[in-house]
């Protein structure tokens, strides 16, 4: 019987030794799929023809942009959904739809393994196997990188060997992932959390120096929680990213330099540019403070973190999520109106907002006459607000002890 | 019986035609107390001599400044303190302080109530009240502004018959309270959320356009927690926050303008300031991530939401604050370290970070031949840590259908 | 124009007493209705014409009993909603279902305002009255018992001047409410905590002392959360909890006796029974331990501590409690199974438990040799899991010092 | 070099085949330990003996009883640990402690490694490295019953080629463990879900039925959290313990019968016995509802639950166990009184309460004249309450719009 497996190719070094690789381990034919997830500069024509020339039987290449942005991207907008406070989460959502479509490729062919590019350090062999494991258990898993134990010389040589292409010059010191919602970058002189990122340490942004120095204003219009059109022109939300990330981008907007906490248990210094997400986001959050009713909005960031951290931590395709993601949903039915967002110089800010569903009511607000609030209900609801503090402080005197040592002088 | 109340004295109209009206009300001797909490522009002695002229018969001036840093706002700073995500908790702060001297002074004096000068719809009421049931619930408390049911006209005409000075010219269109820590504003044209901000809004920072065109750079040092440093030079908390007032403001850092719930259940608009906090926190939120075990970095945004929520809605004297701080500073033990900040037109990054508690491990961390991790032990982790979601499933085929279908076919 | 207002009608004193007290105060219309929610022996035809006689204009007697179980009682199962732990929410669960109907009597009669029979110290009048006001906020409320301030002996003097039967006999020292989900009991000697609850304290139980010597077994059978049969013989859910009651009841089941916290900020003494729910609730548990996936495990009850508390403190009607819910009820999809339950002398107990969602793999927790759990990933997990924790000690050495004195010895 | 190890000696079969097994793989000295955690019918000097006779070079047999019960069973105490709502963590906390004591004695005689008799499929094993780990990342570990891959067969010729004695008569089909606070059982003909637990599977108390006709009432005293007396009678809390364990399981008390999840990732039913632990565990929650403030009341099962899970799930020497303990201590300052408790064939309930510290307030919750509750406050509490939810209503009308219909009519 013929032995399939199906590659996640990339048209990098790694993955096309992986196809040679993969035939000295006993596999008959090398599916090698490549997916457009908004990775600038990427041709796909090349990487599709690429992967036959090294030895893969079949060769994919999936436009897979759009899906990506309304199955994976949206319910990150939704969720405001920052990874410890401060990245979009950029690789964890392209490796649930990388899989996906592996999967469905495995089964059309009869495929009994999946392949996949990750090191064994890292978040990502996680989010691909967790997916491979959710979507058919009965999948054999092959990580080529993770097994080589390889010098970066010996990988040179096999692929000599092996008639796959080497790439000239020295290498970039960075391991970089990208797609349309961002891009990390890790490695190199960064591992020194010390050093100051240098300037090629960037690829979608420039420096807030270097932006220009008049602010670029634009109305963001949302419906159900999800940008839908740029000053009044409603666009598809991949492109709407896109659109915001050259924008964004060239007023210097988007740039996050953190330490993280790696699922595997270490942590690592990372550089991410999300210059989109950042104006989406940030525009998303101020329209939530407009429409949200407050016990929601007081609540919903616990749902978030949740969310987060599962995204982050490979469970995408889990009960769980699902539950919380019917939450979330939930509570953006009435998230509708437009948000007008400044960018200038590396801030990006709210600075006007308004919305059929606001609840922000000027009546009740205001402190002119115009005045419909009951201000005689304060003081009944500060005595039953306060009561049982109050009656633990009566008995228990933590606070209040002063009162009493002065009574007793 | 002589009866006497302690009002919190502000030096302003309100609270100076309370002096007399509370003397209407019956009290005998009105005793006055004004706090320094850091308020830009305030003449403690011209405010106590102005409180004996409109009628008290005792006027305080303390310098609460170190008090309010060092018990007040390091409990923000150690638990990121940002209601709804974006402020750092101005006004909130100031208020169980004020209370604690007024309470103070009641006992010394023998007064039998106090007085605050808040309004019906605001927070404040609910924060001053709160402090006062807590440190003592036998006090009464009056709350003159809020019953005043006074137009401006009204209580210009009670202030001329009352020997109140009243202040010339046109009335801030603005209602503002300000501290150390920041500056807070409302009302006014700001009440429609789709205005933009004016100029006239704003205090304590130039615009970010205004700000200087060459960044500034200063590595803030902190010990368990909190600051304790800049450039090295050691000072304390208060004496710290005021200079990167200073620098931060100078380079447009630290403003917010936000939609936000407030605790007596309407939606307000409200601009903020607070250019030191910008910098404190931004710098402390990642020194947190070199030196936070990720558990704890993972849980204690929950804890932090809940404290950030009892500060804001007037619960810092209950046993359920206390419990978290706790928590909280069981968690600041190893927070140590340097992180430098880099400050430009609006922009507060942290560009390097160091600790002699990094659990930043290069080893560990690293894609070179140095690595110390084992990679092994990843395929094993992986196994187990999806287990549950795979059997799920298996059982329920709630994501995996499709490959069921294909089999089918 | 006529004034109209609708009144929660229960037959007693108190809300007779109401209808000519409303009318005193101008009303000319008072519309009388009463719900069946399953409190015991209610007899709805003389409570209909009861409330005629004493001077309503209309009388209302509606059988709610399928619609509390389905709507009001089944929320409470599918989350295990027992607030403080302990008590599964009998009276905050019809409130709500009370206004609905009120308000659309009110809607269709041009009534222009709502009268309840609550207290001003209860949880009750919060509960009417935020129904009311997210129903239809224009809706007057008018509270008589909370404004009577009335002594006992007043109103029956009132009563008989109105012609409002008067009950013979001593008033029950406790203050009682009940319906098919359970009753509560409070009031009387039972406001002392130290003092047992007296045998005339419980309604719908024996002791465990007086049960039978023999067990009763029975098989609960759930679909998607909720309970559709005993012992495989399916009913409509609200007279399943009927049936279980009786049997359950007989068996000394589902007595609590508690402190709890209203949310008015005091704390009282309930005596509750519930002896259906107690059952329901037990076999809902563990029909969950048996099919959710652990993270949904460990993770729901945290939303469900959240829906307990916001039933409890009069949040039904609100977008979190809906969004809540959406989680739950997306968690429910696979609670399918039959429980056996064990009943004797107070105890109720699962005994078994089976389903054709079980996530209990019985080939991967054996220890006999069909074992297919892979024993050896066991070591790389345990290495990463661990692994944060780890590098801590090995920085800060907060509980491994003692190894360090010894090798410094 | 000597090559010495230190073991987790039990004095049974696995960990004294585990002594010559050891000695095959290199080790030149096994040191075998001992501990004693209260578990019933041990025979410490026998199991001392019986180590050196199967070939340890040296055996400790250490009584840490109060130990155990002083630092590992009181935070479950104070904390309400049940795990998954219903088990109160038996062998999860002996693993520490033990690991202290092999570290600790690792360290004084030199040994490189230590080795425990956990399987592949447990959580005990993640539990005794994680203290390893934590206290020790140098230390070497070894998992002999993980790594032996023999048949029950296999093992016994094992032993009888090793001069180890192998117990006569068919083995046991459970897998127990046992120690003062409970006892855990698990495997044999309860590994299917729907057989009822037999007789045999029970070992500390006797069922329901068999239990006495009347009931048992006793007075357990609390100070700052803990039981410290029994009818008065104060005892360490060891011997408290012991002594319910006898009292309450001749009742019949404390027999939990569960499907759990374990760490590892899949399902195992579960049967335990706690007595003791029923009873404390009662008394503790029923003197919380008495004394602690509702805001703590409320927050402090979000804690718990994650001071369970830690627990269960290996967490104990953790920095972020450490930060919830500092909480829960500071919640449990004030948590001191009486609780009476009746425990009768399998029920055990607190009946009556009194504490020095009660938050009940006979004046605030009475409904007799005697009542200083204010009850016009609730009307003006009520309306802030609800006016989030109710302007939501008003924008949104996603409750209220019956009442559009019907007006449209």
């Amino acid at each position: 019987m013929t032995k399939k497996i199906v590659l996640a190719y990339s048209g990098g070094l790694d993955t096309s030794v992986a196809i040679p690789w993969l035939k000295d381990k006993g596999y008959d034919e090398i599916i090698a799929v490549c997916l457009n997830v908004g990775q600038p500069g990427t041709d796909m024509d090349f990487i599709q023809k690429k992967a036959l020339e090294v030895g893969a039987s079949e060769s994919y290449a999936i436009d897979a942009q759009d899906e990506f942005a309304d199955k994976y991207v949206a319910p990150v907008i939704k969720s405001n959904a920052l990874y410890e406070g401060d990245y979009p989460l950029v690789s964890a959502l392209s490796r649930p739809l990388i899989i996906d479509h592996l999967v469905k490729i495995a089964h059309d062919h009869g495929a009994t393994a999946i392949a996949h590019g990750s090191t064994g350090k890292g978040n990502d062999q996680v989010r691909f196997e967790a997916a491979i494991h959710a979507l058919d258990p009965d999948l054999e898993i092959e990580a080529p990188i993770r097994d080589f134990h390889w010098s970066r010389e010996e990988e040179i040589d096999y692929a000599k060997e092996h008639n796959v292409p080497v790439p000239i010059g020295k290498k970039s010191p960075y391991s970089i992932d990208c797609n349309l919602w961002g891009r990390a970058n890790e490695a190199g002189i960064l591992e020194n959390p010390w050093n100051q990122a240098p300037d090629d340490a960037w690829g979608m942004s420039v420096s807030p120096e270097e932006a220009p120095d008049e602010p670029v204003f634009l109305d963001l219009t949302f419906e159900k929680g999800l940008p839908v059109a740029i000053d009044g022109t409603p666009m598809p939300l991949a492109t709407l990213i896109k659109n915001l990330n050259k924008v964004a981008g060239d007023n210097g907007i988007g740039r996050i330099d953190k330490i993280e906490n790696r699922m595997v248990g270490i942590k690592s210094r990372e550089v991410y540019e999300a210059p989109g997400a950042a104006v989406i986001m940030t525009a998303h959050h101020e329209l939530e403070n407009l429409t949200l009713e407050r016990d929601i909005a007081h609540y919903k960031p616990l749902i978030e973190q949740q969310i987060t951290s599962m995204i982050y931590e490979a469970k995408w395709i889990t009960p769980l999520f699902d539950a919380l993601m019917a939450f979330v949903d939930e509570t953006q039915k009435n998230v509708n109106g437009v948000v007008k967002m400044k960018l200038y110089k590396g801030n990006v800010t709210a600075v006007a907002r308004k919305s059929p569903n606001s609840l922000y009511d000027e009546n009740l607000a205001t402190y002119t006459s115009a005045d419909s609030f009951d201000q005689e209900a304060a003081a009944g609801f500060i005595k039953l607000w306060t009561l049982p503090a109050t009656v633990y402080e009566q008995v228990n005197h933590v606070h209040s002890q002063a009162k009493d040592k002065v009574n007793n002088d």
